[in-house]
């Protein structure tokens, strides 16, 4: 159930990006799957895992169209809260990352895998969804929000090594990257940035 | 021979894209190949067909390429008539939808998985192709033209779901891609565009 | 080792890409891991060598994250100098074609694939850092890069046809791709540029 309310946020934000490059319905509907299904098509690729996810349930694709095709509609005649939508998204963010996270450690046994596999599953969709429109990808550039991500994968390896039962440490881990996210959305905070000695240029 | 023949647009029109780039001989060979496989492998490789199909086969490549050094050359000592290229594009859409579909039928036995496969491998040779010279994806701007495909598969699906014999469904659901792509180049049409209520902005 | 050094030099030129674009700490070494080891992925998943290269040993990417780590520490410092960087990657390129070529080879048993995965391997890292950074891949554009890499394979080819030796081969083959990178850095030349009869427009 929370899988798929991650998958129609997904949709959601990228059927929102579609929109703010004005494109039809049909790229918005292209949009909105991307990004709903990418993080997690990718990582099952790159794990071997056959057929991906969306290829043996077909639901996750349903959801994600039908998602984009509501936003669609909805924005015609209704303001969007985009806090609402950030919040959403964090929500999105926390539940994919820990899904690839036990995918990953399933797989391959390595908590460093895992951990990859878990922020690749959060991240990769928002990534392709920057990219396809024409942006470069927000989350490399300011916000805390793979790092969010990658706290809470790290916390999850953590508690899964020390043998937390189960419910306990997603019920942590998904809190801790909600509330670090939506901190990081209230206050506004950024990670040190890419600075050159004195004006020096990089060709 | 068809199939070959769509290859060979594709690879023209990635060619074409390399050259409004003005990048140098081989970055017109990569795109031109990149453009004619792209939506092949991405398909085998989400089906998890191995080895993927130009592997199978180096005729693809080999046409690729060398439509694209063809498309080099020619450029430099005659006109190119954009529509008769919009025409052969259009064919090599229909062409790669219909195989396309049937891989995705042949491995998931799933309609909705082989329309998927089926647009997938019609237009994302030309969505890699716009990223890597940077725009944004034509597709997903403006045109009928991934929505030809998806018409053209649905189609497909019904008439193999009511088993009409294979030759009448593939030139039935190629006729039907054409006719819509070369009705939407003709008329200029395009589909509803995403639109805000008010002259509200999403950040 | 030498291999290690690749990935090194390649995270090096994701992090200062990433730099260019003033990303934060994360994103710098996202950008690196991506750049050092995105051409070696794609080799793997189309050719299905599961699972890939930096989930069955994880020092590719600790390495990789180290020195975008250390990239991002050491210009806050340091001037940088470009000249020894692009040597550098020139090598990682020589490397990495070499070690492209030899799982093609072994996959597949086609020279001609088996050149494709080595020019894959060299240059896709450094195509999905600069789509990433919002860039038209520069090799695409102007340099001879993906060339040096693309003659270095060819010649290795022929040196494996004619059961040259591995070590000399590999030593031959690595110094051409080097050779001819450093020459055309050193006298900045390219190949010949796509260019239209008369002053015509692409539309």
């Amino acid at each position: 159930m929370l899988d798929l309310l991650g998958t129609a946020t997904f949709a959601v934000t990228g059927a929102l990006a579609a929109g703010r490059k004005r494109m039809d319905v049909f790229g918005v509907v292209v949009l909105g799957c991307v990004t709903a299904v990418g993080g997690g098509t990718l990582r099952d690729v790159i794990l071997g895992n056959h057929p991906v996810f969306w290829i043996s349930d077909n639901i996750y694709l349903l959801i994600a169209a039908l998602a984009a095709v509501v936003t669609f509609l909805i924005v015609r005649y209704h303001r969007i809260h985009t806090k609402v939508l950030a919040y959403a998204d964090a929500g999105g963010l926390a539940i994919f990352t820990i899904i690839g996270f036990r995918h990953g450690l399933d797989v391959t046994g390595s908590y460093i895998i895992a951990i990859v596999m878990g922020v690749m599953t959060g991240v990769v969709g928002g990534m392709i969804r920057d990219v396809l429109s024409g942006e470069i990808p927000l989350i490399l550039r300011r916000e805390i929000y793979a790092s969010a991500s990658l706290c809470g994968a790290a916390l999850f390896a953590l508690l899964h090594y020390f043998q937390v039962p189960g419910t306990w440490s997603v019920i942590t881990a998904v809190l801790t990257i909600l509330i670090i996210r939506i901190a990081a959305l209230y206050w506004n905070v950024s990670l040190p940035l890419f600075r050159l000695k004195d004006s020096q240029e990089i060709d």
